[in-house]
């Protein structure tokens, strides 16, 4: 459902709107680079899916002069604001009434018209939906949307060229939007490893059922990669590349984090610390000589916890 | 009393014991790149001087049997333990009673012997002196020598290479040997700007005095940058090459740790946060087109401070 000509599009597309975040070379616990994903615009790789999203539909006559719509009190939607505030497109974002007031903050500083509606994640996207059709507005997928997923991948394309190649890059996985995209970019080029916690295992679930399916969701992760369940994109990308599926427990992701503070001064949110949680906890054991690419894909955290 | 001779044999020394840490396109505040230095072993660029001088040592065959001894609870101490420790030196490491337990801690695990002593750090300083003076140790001053300070340069070189050149670098100044070693790489390739705070001007006030003096030590970056006089080799070199030297006042400082955290998700310590405070407050402000290296060389901080 994608492939590497869109990742390659959507590169072009979004240009320099985005951040092209840097490389660490390093030698640790079987990784060789770190993309350092977590210095994008926004805090998180969203950033470039939602540009990809707004531009492309801007080309194809798609988009709504009413504008753009998503349900995400987390980064998508942080991320579908800041695009939106950037190509001077209006926003309206839904979050359930729950959400965290700093997050709130966040989403009006960037300009964007807040809608705090129902308590929990499914009401706000039903409301978003209801506000679609009724105004015809332009709805954002956080994850399951061709030029969200390309517009991540991008970051695959960048990391491929930054080191001259790798073997094999390790990705964390909420409704697979990055995980479709960095696929779609390598294109067979490097083994694709797929991580997730154990409290939001759909991408894992997904393969073992040969479909998605509805998966609990729970974890210090949960706030980026508690899809409840994983995207149709994903999962065809993920079947069709021979994607690898990883599950790692939420005491290594607080570790792995911990880690990255500790030895690099790298700070990021636990659901980017699930990639290195692989490595760290023995779950992927890299061969001799592998080249092994973690992406590291959010710091929108509090970093009083690592003290 | 350095040259650029000097900084190319010490980054030919020193080769990859040092992370060649990444530099990431910006465009804030009249900076156009931020050198990450802070992603280097230990956490700071002092890494680079401290290998820069124990192998310029070895080499020389100054290098005592009795191993290397520094004076400093703060980074310079932890970068000769680490680098001792790479090498397979032994070191001791002499700081004040009043030293904080976590560095300490983290001393003892990079394999030093922690001597703590005197209530001061000239204590400290005058005990490590007996020692070396006693067992014939090699001395490894925190930034008054030739070989930390050319260590410590590599780093402009490198930036230099990652972003085929620049017009001005921002960089603060402590003691002053990344200073000199950034100034000599340079060589007069590009502006060179010296940034103190308030609280800690040694170099601004040697300037002014028209050689070193003693200047009295305050503030949030004193640990870092509380250098009660400035080096030699620093002043020779900032005359020489006709270094700009300028003051930032502490809450500059501050907001600009807070503003790196809230807009790139970099945590840096307060003292590496003076270069860019120069621009976030206005007291450097480039000209047009004017490309721009902000150094940020240090993150031993605790990041909860950040929120
Ligand atoms: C930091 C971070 N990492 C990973 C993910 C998971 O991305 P995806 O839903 O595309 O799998 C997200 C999703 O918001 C995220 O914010
Ligand atoms: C993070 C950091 N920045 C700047 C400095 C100042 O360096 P110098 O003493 O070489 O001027 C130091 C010194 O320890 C430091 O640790």
């Amino acid at each position: 459902m994608i492939s590497k000509a869109d990742v390659d599009a959507a590169a072009v597309r979004i240009g320099d709107r985005v951040r092209h975040t840097p490389v660490l070379p390093v030698a640790d616990s079987g990784a060789t680079v770190f993309k350092l994903e977590y210095l994008q615009h926004t805090g998180t790789f969203k950033a470039r899916g939602a540009l990809n999203r707004i531009l492309a539909a801007a080309e194809s006559g798609e988009l709504s002069g009413a504008g753009v719509v998503a349900a995400s009190g987390g980064n998508a939607g942080i991320a579908v604001a800041y695009a939106a505030a950037q190509l001077g497109v209006p926003a309206e974002i839904y979050v359930p009434v729950i959400s965290s007031p700093a997050k709130v903050r966040r989403l009006h500083e960037l300009g964007a018209v807040v809608v705090q509606t129902g308590n929990e994640f499914a009401e706000a996207y039903d409301a978003a939906q209801k506000r679609v059709s009724d105004t015809g507005a332009t709805f954002c997928h956080p994850y399951d949307h061709p030029d969200m997923a390309a517009g991540a991948g991008t970051l695959a394309l960048e990391t491929w060229a930054q080191t001259g190649g790798f073997d094999t890059v390790l990705v964390a996985v909420g409704g697979g939007g990055l995980l479709a995209g960095v696929a779609a970019a390598l294109d067979g080029r490097a083994r694709v490893v797929a991580v997730e916690p154990a409290g939001a295992r759909s991408l894992h679930d997904a393969l073992a059922a040969g479909q998605p399916v509805d998966v609990p969701v729970s974890g210090v992760a949960a706030d980026a990669l508690g899809a409840r369940r994983v995207g149709e994109i994903a999962f065809e990308v993920a079947r069709r590349t021979g994607v690898q599926s990883l599950i790692v427990e939420d005491e290594d992701l607080i570790a792995a984090r911990q880690h990255l503070w500790d030895r690099y001064r790298i700070v990021v949110e636990h659901s980017a610390a699930a990639a290195m949680a692989a490595l760290t906890a023995g779950g992927y054991t890299p061969a001799e000589g592998e080249r092994v690419a973690v992406i590291l894909c959010g710091a929108n955290t509090d970093p009083s916890s690592l003290g």
